[in-house]
């Protein structure tokens, strides 16, 4: 150690602070303190979660308390729910040694951006204008649980180099563009999006992808020993994959119109993700050279036909265009994992850990287009004269709009989704380059050590390849093994 | 490596052409293109699932969407649908190295399978005669789904013994030759079977076992090392054993008759589960020395009790009825697993890597006798005159069957579910036994690495025991774990 | 070996007799063989599951099958069902070598306790005084799994040091005193407690933690080696934490009143879970000097608002409430694991495996005070006239009670809970202590190869740290890991 070599400089000058003792718990309860402030103003409960019901239900002809609209979202809202805590969660736990950041802060920014969202969305889409309240029910819950669904989708461009503190600031103004643009497409452009290919996928993916870009970390290769993933960690991802891939139709249908649409879009998505995982697997099997599969393949591109339906899903595209989309999205997400990503990476200096790109914002666009295209070919003999105003919702002030028309808005509610995620993330990226943020060394990327107490030590020999000649020297005389029992029984002694 | 011994030759005598590069890939899109254009000359929505709806329900004295069946199945739907994708694909996590082929083939030929059930399934009982077209809606997605499960039943006697190309070619035949018993079974012969004890686990149980006995492998002890279980991988494979066991009342009530029926079916089978676990846990503890558990009984037996009551289950078998069929089959199914599967694999040539003997035919054998049974012992005073009618559906042409009668088509209904099982797969083995299939070599059984992408290498000296004499000593030189760095090293390099 | 030491002579001293292929197969089975009898003498199904229900649901004005309460509970049901199985078990699988005893035997003791539960519940509740028969339907599966859940609290104090036989026992009578003091709280003292924050959590939390104290071990430090967690172990807690948080707000609504009370109870349960989260992580970054994360506060504390909002989830506590809660249970009780747990060790000696005073006792306290405090607070200005009758109800026997009467009950009703947990407990470990049962000696705790066949071994050079210096010169000689391999081979040779 007495004389340090360039390498031993350049260690040093890598380091960074990654102590977030002061900022995480700050941020954490000044938040949470704010939220209840905001709370304690702003929302209430609605009609059919407020004690009056049982007055004001007379005065709405509901005869039953069995006719609460919580028997008819809540199984859905819970499906949501899991997707949201076990499915992004554990499907970001393939790396070796990255699963307690990938569950434990998707759990924490979840927690906190569903509250946000509850105000966000409320602010933007049910502010009473007499009361000046907010009134929120299970369909509450599911918005916000979507709105945060975006963040957690950037959360995986990101994964593994960013502190929690900036996964907190990113949900933050993520969960609040999300709201505006949610608006924006939904409300004034009146594009419909039930599962949210543009308003989630498309939005979250490029959000995440432009923080992803301003955050680029040329040296990142320092910590390629921790990239990768071990076999019990991809058997981990795949518990997030099949809760994802199961309740997608639940996703694409739990905020669509009671009756048919709801039926019709679990329909739809469940043919789309069947066929979706056999592209999948042709194509990954494909890739290589004696046609084994790819567990990253598998794990991801299954799911985005899911992606891909979240606009149409509710939509009379029938049962076999449902499988033509998925087709279609199986091979362009598996393409894009071999393909995309790698240029994205060295061409357009885009470090995407997830594949968001391919799992989210591809499919998401296509998501979109196949949404404007179904729109605008709808028709009466097919969706009957009533249930064409009811699937597209022509009332009100859009009474008068034609399918063609409702196309064209639905292709300008992509371009709003795609603008907001790049230039939003943009601006959210320039935020967390600061250094104040406590995220981590490039060579410490991608390691729960940085930000958990990990009781049980990395078999560190076992994951580092890059050691300098020495230590190889060092490990031939005294096997390795005896080294990390000392290890052992230093670190228990500690204890 | 010079002088070849006769270990050496039949080493590479062994050796089989794994490479499924070409068959895999051309097998997933032909077959998909496949129902794609099925799909589209067939399959349509349903009158509850169409945009049309909002005017049929007039028709139909519908005064309300929530009235829409969705609401009544989907959350039964959901809950199949995480038995068949999370149940049964982490049930076969439980060996140490074929995790990714448990779960991802399970996810690939369930994805399959789902699709052309709706086309078999829909073609024999649902084919509207006046437009020759299928009409699905959620009940179709749910017998899909239970389709389906007959096929992974039967994967389980191969696990790890065939490629994914006979997986799915198995798929193909197990799927068509479900859609025509069941039509058999349950509309010619007018049995009851909501819950598939007969339809779904005696037909499966015994198509794997037939198909295992055609592909059996005199040399499989060659791949001994990669038997049985790690730690992990038994804990992974309890995820699989808990959301079967959880969500069973839910596979046997999901398409019984609204009401009582299902609410019944739910009871029965949450009690005859509860039960089977005691007299699992007391005969597993029986059969060791020193009473000590076993993982492969607490993970397979445990749920023999939910087979068993796949038939009786909407009956008035009664909650006591309930808890003895439980009692039984956790006896029967552990000791199954302590005597018969010994025996049908020395005697009878059926390995049964999961033990499905025990777990789905013996006990869906027994639940077809106690549905027999408990249907001949129906009476008026326990069902009420209306009750009984509606239990066993004696309408139209069924309208003047006494439940004696009933009792003996429902004991043909499983010879019937027998008979397919054996026969059907007897002729399905002997075409997954030509050789252009791509399965592995009697050593290589067992292993992801032959079918997978696996990042990390099996720890194989610590999972490998019959290593020649001459490396052993080479062990005792350098220490293995250098080795194993070094190929880390080269790997990772490879990347 | 030939010259003993004092070591030496502990060690044997310490032997215990863990044979347990008597007692548990008898238990098993004469406790299952009770069920039947007393499930054939007592149990029958309850209107809606009987198939007359086709007529005698015209007697109760109902018109359609899908009115069947079936509907309106069961998936609130499964919710809970998930957490009892998979949420209970897997929470506690966080101990490196105790994950089958924690999954495995939470199976076990759920599967007997809930049938028992189911007659005890059906005495005190539901018993026909006219036919002395106990009728049974969904809601009695949750009252069943609710019954289950406070012994299921309680075998976390004593996780890895009981044998399964212990664990039996104290289910037995567990369940018998939950039933006894839910009577009492809930009929006698009319106090409301539909999540039980007192009748589930803290009656369970002491129960457990008094039968921890009566059996404590002062030298349970030596199988520290077998304490903690390792990394994968973590993960697999991860599990049972997320689908206890993401299904709690089904647990605290799954029997109120239908309509907005039950809708209520999951807005409320759903804000203060998340509020719970962000204080727990605060609270656990300050704790260290780096402000790294605790896993263990994340997979238990972050559950404490849950527990918490039992008793006032379907009170009309408002949004902002619901998360003012969140915020100090999360703050208590990641405090609880910092401070409370080591002093209630060495000063009370009481040894708390999971921390159960930090997850259900504290916190079910606070949610008794919550409850009584907001019980007592309420106004007809808030629940509207009719609405405080329905959610307290104010109707029979209790018509002219006023809230502050209420309150005062609903705080007796804390006490009562208290005591039974403290009395109980007491009286149960010391038949507990009865040196009959199997249970393990101090150097074995947290050691899943007393109670299970565990086919891998564990990596006992890389767990073990407090080897004696003969050991330790030995491994230098001979590389431990063919140590390792020699105990494979033979342990495959014996299979």
């Amino acid at each position: 150690m007495g004389n340090c070599s360039q390498g031993c400089k350049d260690y040093f000058s890598r380091q960074k602070n990654t102590n977030i003792r002061l900022t995480l718990p700050v941020v954490c309860f000044v938040w949470q303190i704010a939220m209840i402030i905001l709370f304690g103003v702003f929302i209430r409960y609605d009609k059919e979660s407020n004690a009056h019901w049982v007055e004001t239900k007379a005065h709405d002809n509901i005869t039953s308390d069995i006719e609460n609209d919580f028997y008819f979202r809540y199984p859905s809202f819970q499906d949501v729910h899991v997707m949201i805590f076990v499915g992004f969660g554990f499907l970001m736990t393939f790396l070796k040694r990255y699963s307690f950041g990938a569950v434990g802060f998707n759990f924490l920014i979840a927690s906190f951006g569903l509250q946000w969202a509850l105000l966000m969305q409320g602010w933007f889409h049910s502010l009473d204008p007499q009361t000046g309240k907010i009134f929120i029910g299970v369909e509450s819950l599911i918005n916000a649980d979507f709105c945060v669904a975006g963040c957690l989708i950037a959360y995986g461009a990101v994964l593994g180099k960013v502190s929690p503190v900036q996964l907190l600031v990113m949900t933050l103004f993520g969960v609040t563009l999300f709201a505006v643009e949610e608006y924006i497409i939904l409300n004034l452009l009146h594009a419909r999006d039930a599962g949210g290919s543009m308003v989630i996928h498309t939005f979250g993916g490029y959000y995440g992808l432009a923080i992803s870009r301003v955050l680029y970390r040329p040296n990142l290769h320092q910590s390629k020993r921790m990239q990768g993933s071990v076999y019990h960690s991809d058997t981990f991802a795949m518990i997030g994959t099949l809760f994802l891939w199961m309740f997608w139709p639940s996703f694409n249908s739990a905020i669509t119109d009671h009756g048919d649409g709801q039926h019709r879009a679990v329909i739809n998505t469940y043919l789309c993700l069947a066929s979706t995982v056999l592209t999948t697997v042709a194509i990954s099997s494909l890739s290589q050279k004696t046609g084994k599969l790819d567990m990253v393949h598998i794990q991801n591109s299954t799911l985005a036909g899911g992606v891909a339906l979240g606009t149409a899903a509710e939509f009379m595209i029938s049962p076999y265009g449902a499988l033509i989309v998925g087709f279609f999205c199986g091979i362009i997400s598996t393409m894009g994992y071999i393909f995309i990503s790698p240029f994205l990476e060295k061409t357009l200096k885009i470090q995407d850990t997830c594949g968001i790109h391919n799992l989210h914002a591809m499919p998401g666009v296509i998501g979109g287009i196949v949404g404007a295209i179904t729109a605008a070919a709808a028709s009466e003999s097919v969706y009957g004269k009533q249930g064409l105003i009811n699937t597209f919702d022509f009332t009100g002030d859009f009474k008068d709009r034609t399918v063609l028309t409702q196309g064209g808005y639905q292709a300008a509610g992509m371009c709003v989704s795609i603008v907001f995620g790049v230039v939003g993330g943009a601006i959210v990226g320039s935020i967390l380059k600061l250094p104040i943020w406590g995220d981590p060394a490039d060579e410490n990327c991608f390691d729960d050590e940085v930000y958990w107490e990990v009781r049980e030590p990395a078999t560190h020999h076992l994951i580092s390849s890059q050691l300098p000649d020495e230590e190889e020297e060092h490990q031939e005389s005294i096997p390795p093994i005896l080294e990390y029992n000392n290890h052992m029984i230093h670190k228990q002694q500690d204890l």
